[in-house]
């Protein structure tokens, strides 16, 4: 247990299309739907401090409350300085919220020891999210990597996933912030059926044109486009490219080069094919472990 | 559809304990257990050549028969040369048929535009592994990376999955092979009782020492380990570090610089957080989409 501090890296998520299913527990409340995370993500350092200070979380230098990664805190028992870098602007759809979130679980469990499998760890940070409002469906992705499809909604002990099993260049441009909480907290019948439609499009012709395709039919019925989205979604097409919104920001993503072909000037990452992962662990503590290593390779 | 083929990349897996679970559909048959997938991997590029051509398969330039590679092609219908390379020894345990299989699937379902899911395919590849007698469980594995654990034997259909959430630096050092085949042909009871009992421990403690704690336990009461293991083992110990033996494979890995330090001269890679992926996918065909290319965004 080193005060250094242990770091985690959190690939963004763009998702195309959702639909909401709320539950009494949060670890079966989410959402289903499909995305894809990104190369460009949130890294998290988490660094112990003493019990009687306070924990404290910085995005970028500049000191925030964010909710989920203060549940996932209390969950680990931990009073921590949170340092999270990206360059992903916040609200805008591309699952900051749930990268804390995981990030913090992932650097935290490893820098108070607290021994937590990787699927324990998700479905704390899926729940923080889920009873914060923020997010529904980023967190489990985030922790697969490639192009996830969630098949079911909640945490990993009730979630099916699937994935297209295929790597592209992004391009992403954002007008602005949307609220996820305003939205989710509205009627979400609609959405809902919606979201279904394009899942059973996509689960049955799994590949990047039909999660596009699956996900501006989504923009579109659920209501969620703004003119400007629409517009650069439009100039998309007109060159032959692949774009749609990300749910739920202001954000338009494309395939490849989609949006610098139609003359955006986006940003430009790549799917990732990882989930949420520990960057620089240190030597494992080799005196430290429990009961088992009293029968140790000695007795080999 | 290219003619210049289409590449995969797959980790090498060492597996550190596991229990046999054979079952009449070979979607449901395979091996509970956990291990380490590897930054040294397999890397398989596959091509379309006329079906009046037979499929070859070349390892490191040499003409070789997989037949879990064979099994794929046939499942996807797809005649196809299959050039592969690996830093790995095979026949060592480290995964490298398994990478083979499914390394192919990935690549072939792009090359001949076969439009499967990811679970679909890593299907395909752990069944062709298990009707070949090759392995049981590291193409689920090398589908994930990471360090996961495998808790229910079988395809994604059946399999649950965690992990233990670390990053760390590997050592190996192969001295010979081992039969996968001739020893899961052979009385597996005994083998599956001492898996079983590492899995109990691990999940209790879900870290990197636990593992390789319970790796050796399982080595010992299945009576796997050859002298030269146990000696390179217990000299690993001796300085203070953590080893174990490859399943099946007459080889040694160790955590960090393990080997090193106990004055071996080992391979080194390093945890791959990242399961099998594509590499350099082309630009998406943009016109050759299905049905719903007709419901575009110059709808929206």
């Amino acid at each position: 247990m080193s005060d250094d501090g242990v770091t985690a890296f959190v690939p963004g998520h763009v998702t195309g299309f959702f639909s909401s299913h709320p539950d009494e527990d949060p670890t079966k409340a989410g959402s289903r739907g499909a995305g894809l995370t990104l190369s460009d993500g949130v890294t998290v350092r988490v660094t112990r401090v003493t019990p009687d200070t306070r924990t404290r979380t910085t995005l970028d230098g500049s000191e925030l409350v964010v909710e989920p990664v203060d549940r996932v805190l209390d969950s680990l028992s931990a009073t921590a300085r949170v340092e999270a870098t990206t360059e992903l602007p916040l609200g805008a759809g591309f699952g900051v919220s749930g990268a804390l979130a995981l990030g913090t679980a992932l650097a935290a469990n490893q820098a108070f020891d607290r021994r937590l499998s990787e699927n324990e760890l998700v479905t704390l940070a899926h729940s923080a999210e889920v009873r914060s409002g923020t997010g529904l469906g980023d967190v489990v992705a985030q922790s697969r990597g490639g192009v996830p499809i969630r098949l079911d909604p909640g945490g990993p002990e009730h979630n099916r996933l699937d994935a297209i099993p295929a790597s592209t260049r992004i391009e992403y441009l954002t007008f602005g912030e949307l609220s996820t909480e305003s939205v989710l907290s509205g009627d979400t019948a609609r959405l809902t059926d919606a979201g279904l439609q394009s899942l059973s499009i996509l689960t049955e012709d799994p590949t990047l044109s039909t999660l596009l395709y699956a996900s501006r039919r989504f923009a579109r019925k659920a209501d969620l486009l703004t003119d400007r989205v629409r517009e650069a979604i439009e100039d998309v097409s007109a060159t032959g490219g692949e774009a749609s919104m990300a749910m739920l920001g202001e954000t338009v993503f494309a395939l490849d080069t989609g949006l610098s072909d139609a003359g955006y000037d986006p940003s430009v990452c790549h799917t990732h094919a990882a989930g949420a992962a520990l960057l620089d662990e240190p030597t494992p503590p080799t005196a430290a472990a429990g009961p088992p290593r009293s029968d140790n390779a000695g007795d080999l």
